[in-house]
């Protein structure tokens, strides 16, 4: 029952293979974390994502916070013992959602978490926290640095998160730094109320912002580095394109603690994986796999969807195609199911299609990272980058 | 590759055990078949059905039929493949959607089949056969006795069923005497089409029709006995209450073929399935445990769900509560969730939570079928059915 973080073998581009230890068991990683937001991967049981490979989840304390409640989740056990889940979990702080619905602006693209059709909910922020409108009840709600790791320490996963002010892509050099200053006085305050009466049982990560401001990056990486955090997370906004989120990386992967584990929040696109893995990332999470998955896409390497990673099997070009989604896979949705059945269960609106797809996007990226970390051991991430191109 | 009907063993009561053998696998009977409307157990994998015990499918010829088509259910070959369902399969003729969505009425009510919301498709029935409207797409559409055999030897289920009116309660004596005749003459076209180019990989049942009146029923009964059915089925209006379904399924038992398999259509109630048990019924279909279960509704022993037979999950008293749907269930939801974690699925909005709820309401069924099979060798279903009461 206690953390620790090896690393076990470095390729010589930058990429790292280890073992990410939590009292709920280890990730090898590099390693892919699904979105389990608000207590369960969309559509997939725990067994289903077990047989898929799956390593780690990740819920979000701002949905559970809402609905069922921290109480509740505690009665039952914590998040663990309610989901049967018992592998290594995490939760983020809340402050992602809360600052995205109240914002607007791109970061839910950059980050893809953000849900359609919620209302803008965030009220003020101020140096205590956040004051927000519950999207369940209406109710009137603050989210404090404290009260975040109060929380998640009901909630109970293995890895927490401080609260931090998720700056949008369009905000101006000054607010960002003030707002870094801010998130850096709430890391603050979130490890002293971390440690008061802390059993082991959970570790925090720190959060690096700085928005696409390198100098602030730096100033950020250096603040966390410094602070008793056992691993530190990439945070705020990643830029306006792929170039921009690529170089943020870049830097912040210079100026990281060099020993934590370091997770990347919200990516999860190939290419983007790849990029991260090379400038240290060891850990990821974004609800795209699964969210894509129940609109009917199916990832596949670019060689396979004509450039586009996915295929969507709504279109009609699947409806009598007998092959599985990728004859290569080894899940069960491309063992026991045609491009052509699924195509028929997405339009005839049976969750079972959506299921199934699922199914395959979580042993895509499962099998993915698998690969990257056996690539990183034989110095071979450009060749097997290639196959996905 | 052949079909047999073996009865096992009888009880006092009339109720008796037996294996009705398909050219993919046999079921040991009484059975419950659950209701792969569209192609699929909505929600459910083949590999979490199979987990739960369940012995066979019953798929919709009049759904299929508009999508995805049975040219391309037997291009991706037949129904079996295309599900990646390896055991017994019945089609119905499609007979029993048309009209319930054309004549309104009870009929969706007893035989708890009508999707809600569906427009009235019926445009009129001649001797030839039925005119409708597709829900997919508006085109008019044709269904035989000859077209609708013609389609389910395309969708390739183990045992089909011929067109037949089903004639909705409020209908008289005298509509139903002359809809019953037509019926007939519908049987007879169909087992014609049948035999033509059969090659004895599917098994037909006739269908009894009579609505509530016993003499048209004893008619119907005498009629299908002496046709060349492999099996029979108990169609058409039941009444409009259980004394009344009661009375003419007792009917029906009495007058019925005595060594064919015997399936009972759309009824899935416990009391009912204990009923048709002891008047030789071997067979059901109903969509109400997997619906139920859709709505939050867990199936359970009345001494445990005061008396209804259900505990709906959605209800603010399962928010905390820690215990399994059933304690005494071996099902993978009673193994892993509490009914606070349905409850929060369900309410959430999460698929996660209807699917492990119809994983319970499968599983309850098929133990109940399993109880109800060790009952009869031991001459012990009232012992049994008391514990459901």
């Amino acid at each position: 029952m206690s953390f620790s973080f090896e690393i076990l073998q470095r390729s010589a581009d930058g990429a790292r293979r280890g073992r990410l230890s939590t009292p709920h068991g280890a990730v090898e990683t590099p390693a892919f974390f699904f979105c389990g937001t608000r207590g369960s991967v969309k559509g997939l049981s725990v067994q289903q994502l077990r047989a898929c490979g799956t390593q780690g989840m990740l819920a979000n304390t701002y949905h559970l916070h809402l609905r069922p409640g921290e109480e509740t989740v505690a009665t039952l056990g914590g998040l663990h013992a309610m989901m049967g889940w018992s592998g290594p979990l995490f939760t983020d702080s809340g402050g992602f959602q809360i600052f995205s619905l109240g914002h607007g602006g791109v970061a839910q693209e950059i980050k893809c978490r953000r849900s359609a059709g919620e209302p803008k909910t965030l009220l003020r922020i101020s140096e205590e926290g956040a004051f927000f409108r519950s999207y369940v009840d209406g109710s009137l709600r603050t989210l404090t640095p404290e009260s975040s790791i109060h929380i998640q320490k009901l909630l109970g996963a293995d890895i927490v998160l401080p609260l931090d002010e998720c700056t949008p892509y369009h905000v101006d050099r000054d607010y960002t730094a003030r707002s870094l200053e801010r998130s850096h006085r709430w890391e603050l305050r979130s490890l002293a109320e971390f440690q008061r009466n802390s059993d082991g049982s959970q570790a925090p990560y720190g959060i690096v912002q700085g928005g696409v401001y390198e100098d602030l990056r730096k100033i950020s990486c250096d603040f966390v580095s410094r602070q008793d955090f056992f691993g530190q997370a990439i945070g705020g906004s990643l830029g306006g394109d792929r170039e921009e989120m690529e170089r943020v990386v870049a830097t912040v992967g210079r100026f990281l603690h060099p020993l934590r584990p370091t997770h990347l929040l919200g990516i999860g696109g190939v290419r983007d994986i790849f990029h991260g893995v090379r400038q240290g990332v060891d850990t990821f999470d974004c609800v795209h796999p699964t969210r894509m998955a129940r609109h009917g896409g199916a990832l596949l390497p670019n060689s396979l969807s004509e450039g586009t990673g996915h295929i969507n099997l709504h279109s009609g070009r699947f409806a009598r195609d007998r092959e599985p989604i990728d004859r290569s896979c080894d899940c069960y949705a491309c063992r026991t199911a045609s491009r052509a059945y699924l195509h028929h269960l997405l339009r005839s609106r049976e969750t079972l299609g959506g299921q199934l797809v699922t199914i395959h996007n979580v042993r895509f990226m499962n099998r993915l990272m698998e690969q990257i970390r056996e690539a990183i051991g034989m110095n071979f991430l450009d060749r097997l980058e290639a196959t996905y191109r």
